[in-house]
């Protein structure tokens, strides 16, 4: 593992150099923020990494929820780092077991996510982790998801939250609920 | 972390263990090893990491690059451990800025996999993760992938092998080529 030798503030520095905008991304009218150019750096992935796990590390968390699929990408990290499990949540049809569903509203029809039903002991400390945080419905959904299937869900953690959306107003009240960079406009 | 308390020969029986199998998944007649009953377990999922991380210490990897979505669990945790950089390999159409692509037979019709084409420097030193080696098809793909935007495949490493499928033949020869459990039936 790298050393990490950097503050938060600077992080957040770091990480709006290294994101990239890519204008009409996934379609017309929309600038989307690519991670994978910050992914892609060797120290500044290893502080994402260490940067989240200063968020959780006195959450005592057992299992930390990716959603797929960026998700995973900074979930399963985190819960190696924190010494937890990892549970995938996925896109309908992905999950091979028996799963628990929640469908939820797009600005044109619906999404849906799954969880398997045997993922988490009931009442186990669940954490949330996913990319980016836009209008709040998948983590909404992902957060219902996770109830539903007996977890407490104790927080939420995000690389990047677009707060001019306000996805924050989407998610049940919690204590940890925290993105690395944040743009306001 | 959780301490590393098992040899890998030990770390294969647990992981037959707890690798669950769905018949009929995704479609009949295929009898799915399901992972994510691994995964979610916090030791398991930590000795594989080390494990992954045992076999490819020694290689100077400098990106890991992982193929969607389950090789995503696995690849980026890899990467942290090894201090890598960690690079997706996805769909069509799922990477948002310039890619290359290269597109495969399928048993009945074709598929494509992209990545950036900035994603690595010229004669990196790149690992492939996935979870699962079964016909190899995807996974020569993205070894193709590699080549293509100037990387060095200099390994693969998988936590699943169905060496009954002979994946490794659709591989280029690589002196680091290992996976965590092998079904030969």
């Amino acid at each position: 593992m790298t050393t990490v030798s950097h503050t938060v503030q600077d992080l957040s520095t770091r990480l709006r150099e290294a994101i990239r905008d890519i204008p009409d991304y996934p379609k017309p009218g929309i600038l989307f923020k690519d991670i994978t150019t910050a992914l892609r750096q060797p120290q500044l992935f290893a502080d994402i990494v260490e940067a989240l796990y200063q968020q959780a590390k006195e959450a005592n968390i057992q299992y930390v929820a990716g959603i797929e699929s960026r998700g995973f990408i900074l979930g399963s990290p985190l819960a190696y780092r924190l010494g937890a499990g990892f549970i995938p949540i996925r896109k309908r049809g992905k999950l091979p077991g028996q799963t628990a569903q929640y469908e939820y509203q797009l600005e044109y029809g619906t999404d849906c996510v799954e969880i398997h039903v045997d993922a988490i002991e009931p009442g186990a400390r669940v954490l949330l982790v996913d990319d980016l945080l836009a209008t709040g419905g998948t983590a909404a959904a992902a957060s219902h998801l996770i109830g539903q299937v007996g977890g407490r869900l104790v927080g939420a953690l995000f690389m990047v939250d677009l707060a001019f959306l306000n996805g924050r107003s989407q998610l049940p009240p919690l204590d940890l609920l925290e993105a690395l960079v944040t743009y306001t406009d």
